[in-house]
């Protein structure tokens, strides 16, 4: 299989999705090993870094893309699937930012209180024992968390002719944040404008569900993925494929619409997969589905509807994509 | 231990939280063996028993108690730790309900649309195998669910002298409709009446995370608790600990409310336990916990904030009343 | 027409609709003049005396009632008809409260930031020139607003056996805390409980759409009503009538549902009125409805929808009884 | 004073704020006579011309721009004055559209119920008497509505880099949709790309507060606008000037959040207007602005918050622009 390797210089980063010309052009089928700088741009080195002071608006969640995939068009789903995502540095940041997280104000639920305090957590990172060390600041306390590492963002072009920040998910996918977003997993996004021109960023070490303060553990990575196509198959929302779960991701405001999107979605899928009706899909998405809420800080929410593909009975998705893909990401693990 | 068994019969059932006299007083430390009728009243029984003829609004979700809880004063915690909870019977029932659920309009999200078609799922029940079996009408499909039997409602009495449906949650508890009410958790509820004035009932075999159809697949239960206090300690807003994680429920809408009280809870709650501050424990929040959609279908929704007891250094919450009861737990199933 | 006087002592307040025994039986085609009390339950008498401090949850908004009404049955409509609501004192106070308005972080909108400063502004109201006068504290600055004086609190006892805070408004009425509430409007609540069970209180001189803050400019109010009933007419959610609206408010969360809930009431209401389809009514509503907020800083919200009875070519709502109380309540103010 | 005229070919409209090139430069100070197509680009045109047949999304709404602005840079605002918006034809048409509206489950309140039967109300427009008539269809019922014309799309390029469709509204303005965008008001919107890149469309005969059905009285206008600029003075979300009132418009969803968004930025407004600090003008706000709802249908929600000019002994805002701009625009209509 053919890797391409690609290193964005600062000046290729795109900022949106959409409206930026393609750095790359690969074929479907063909790896890609990219590197990925981490959201602050990499301008949050220390505790005294503040994301106020050292980054500019927009400048923020700097994607390594857009590629150009040969022969999308719309109508087709772009499968992406992680061969494996590692972090590039032994350090990653977390911060607040003033006015944006999910515990605070922010400019849309907007209030006249102050800001919270603005800090920066540092966090080592050891891959070899795959932890990621919480330190508190207030007191002697030091937490080793599992390393699960993932990207925040990762979509394509929009639809409707437009551009859209790398700071918001949507239907073309982007600033998801959902920690499903791992290695193993193949990512489904229907393709609204030829060549579907995707792109990625944002990697985190890990995260909670909802991304609470606004940022996960921030770190550049080292990624590589197999780009690959699934000719005239829409896919309205994204979707994501792990060996274990076939899962629907829903963008909207309020939660609860993002929880209702990834649920029609998910009950448009089973009843396809399954062979059974709508009414039948959703009384099996209301015993079955688990529900986490992915993020609830960027301007658009997300929550993730998975389902055990233990399960169902029924015939691949995508028409077998993610065993074909996972059996060349072992190939390429074992290379 | 005392075990005090209690059956209602059909004229002894609450159907509100608050507002309802004590059917049996119990002391801390004393347990009860009680059934819980299922959701219906015990009116769905076959196919053919639509909600919407066979039941009768507001005598939904009937309630086994409440108990008066001596010595239950507010500012206390009641602590109720489930020893067991068993399906009384070896058929659950599903159904959809015309305008609830969280995949069609409703009372409240009203739109012009006519109603999704009225239907019922019957489950087999295996306690023995512990599976829930759906099958599909529109075809041959069967498909065997782990059972995870579970309580839709527990709750106490609200403060602010309100009387609240036994179909709604709130601080109080309530419908919550959360599939972590299971057997080994110890449930925390702030007390705001003197005695507490508890009750529980909506028994399901399981349910998917948003119990998105409206129900979950609802049967009666009989269920064993362990009552106890935790004196002197309020609790805003119910709390689980299982041996694995501690919980805070989050009630309100929209759904980002749920899950904005529910963190800002475990935020505190951890800040308490580690001797950290808001702060710390916000970011450790923030990276640590999971959060998944509890309920989505009635009037104000519900999201738990998770967090893994295993990464605390922290001593135990609640004055180690969860491992306490679980012992007193493991005697009574051993007895 | 006879006029029962009433004025509470401090001991016949009523907390809750739903709940409470009735302090006076009335008949349909009386007259109720009574004293309501203020949201502080007045103990906000000067800029010193802040809510936290000098009020005791949940003795707020005290109610002024509850009222039997003679022949009130489940099925029936209540109509209470302001003839007057003039404030009792010439002092308003408006204030905020920690954690609770629209633009501050609150129960359930929670956030990590600290509360807004504790303030109260007190107005001199002018009941001769209509005038209630505000003072910056920051500034010399004063503004004479229009006196329009309303009750934010008006409404039944619940169904489902229910008793809510007077706090909180739903399809029962409560805290609605809509401006439209003022003399020479016919207010209309579905009758739930025999004896329909209502109160009133929480007088404001005035308040902005939304009651921003939390609070109107609240006030002790003298009122005259005139009570009536339509008999074996249903309504869903509270309605006003003026001379020259028609009012549906729906009370729902988040505010967009209120909206919902108000307009889909409205489509019903004027597809009888006018003897036109759901979907003719849905579309005259779309052009020809105001909707403004009515306050978002309970935990339900609230919003009206009001539709010009001039363009209304229909026979006159709910077999017109507002006529009918307007020329009694002129006979009254007459007298 | 200097008037420019145009009016686009087919091929010249935009579909997004953002991303399209300009179609005409104008300087500050100049006057623009334009057309503007109806948001079905013209293809409704008869009781048969159902919106999903006849038009191709994304080409709803099509702009009339952009216009670059001479000297206008980030950090300026953009003042246009409408001196007139008068419909081009004599036919408005309002339709509703599967899943789109506010009385419909749609895109993101989503549901798996059918769609809303799609009609088109075709209403006749009498410019001399300023009447728009209402059929219904259901039964002989004819309504004449007051003429009330405004345009449903205005705003400049966006920031971040972005390009948004013609359907959406937010800080940049866009799909706004409220009934204040009239004769007679200044427009203002903080310009974020040289050149501002403005552009309109959209128009409505006339609109109710939420725009229900998810349109208007659907119709071509031909509007005049003086184009000016604020150099120097920001503007953080759109905001209106009539002679009567001050109108900030919040943009986003929750609807609560489009209020809270509309109310803290005239807390801010009415701070520097009056010279008083954020608490006092938070009450000012709090008993004296309108919040009418302006849209409930699009992607995200808009509020607008009113302030009467009355009541301010404020200095002009803007420098008064919308003074000197309203006497430009009676000389133009003297002309």
């Amino acid at each position: 299989m053919k890797v391409i390797e690609y290193r964005p210089t600062p000046d290729e980063f795109a900022w949106t999705f959409g409206g930026a010309a393609p750095v790359r052009r690969v074929r479907p089928g063909e790896a890609l090993s990219v590197w990925t700088e981490d959201c602050f741009a990499g301008k949050v080195r220390s505790e005294r870094d503040l994301v106020s002071q050292v980054c500019e608006f927009p400048f923020l969640n700097p994607q390594t893309g857009p590629f150009h995939v040969e022969g999308a068009e719309p109508g087709d789903t772009l499968a992406l699937h992680f061969v494996s995502i590692e972090p590039a540095t032994d350090i990653g940041a977390a911060t607040t930012v003033p006015f944006f997280g999910a515990l605070t104000s922010d400019a849309h639920t907007a209030t006249l209180q102050e800001a919270l305090p603005e800090l920066v957590w540092l966090y080592e990172l050891d891959n070899a024992r795959r932890t990621v060390t919480y330190r508190a600041k207030s007191a002697e306390l030091a937490i080793e968390l599992p390393m699960d590492p993932m990207h925040g963002t990762v979509g394509v072009a929009p639809a409707a002719l437009e551009a859209r920040s790398s700071l918001v998910p949507d239907s073309h996918g982007g600033n998801l944040d959902t920690p499903e977003m791992r290695a193993g997993v193949t990512a489904y996004f229907g393709v609204n404008v030829a060549g579907a021109l995707f792109s990625l960023g944002d990697g985190h070490a890990r995260q909670g569900e909802g991304e609470a303060c606004g940022t996960g553990v921030e770190v550049a990575m080292n990624t590589v993925l197999i780009v690959d196509l699934v000719k005239g198959v829409p896919t309205p929302w994204p979707r994501l494929e792990s060996d274990a779960y076939l899962m629907s991701i829903g963008a909207a405001s309020p939660l609860e619409n993002a929880y209702r999107v990834a649920q029609v979605d998910m009950t448009g899928w089973l009843s396809e997969l399954c062979g059974i009706d709508r009414m039948d899909a959703y009384q099996l998405v209301a015993q079955a589905a688990l529900a986490p809420v992915a993020q609830v800080c960027n301007p658009i929410y997300t929550v993730t509807s998975k389902i055990p593909k233990s399960l169902l009975p029924a015939g691949p998705a995508y028409r077998g994509k993610h065993a074909e893909l996972s059996e060349q990401a072992a190939v390429l693990r074992s290379a």
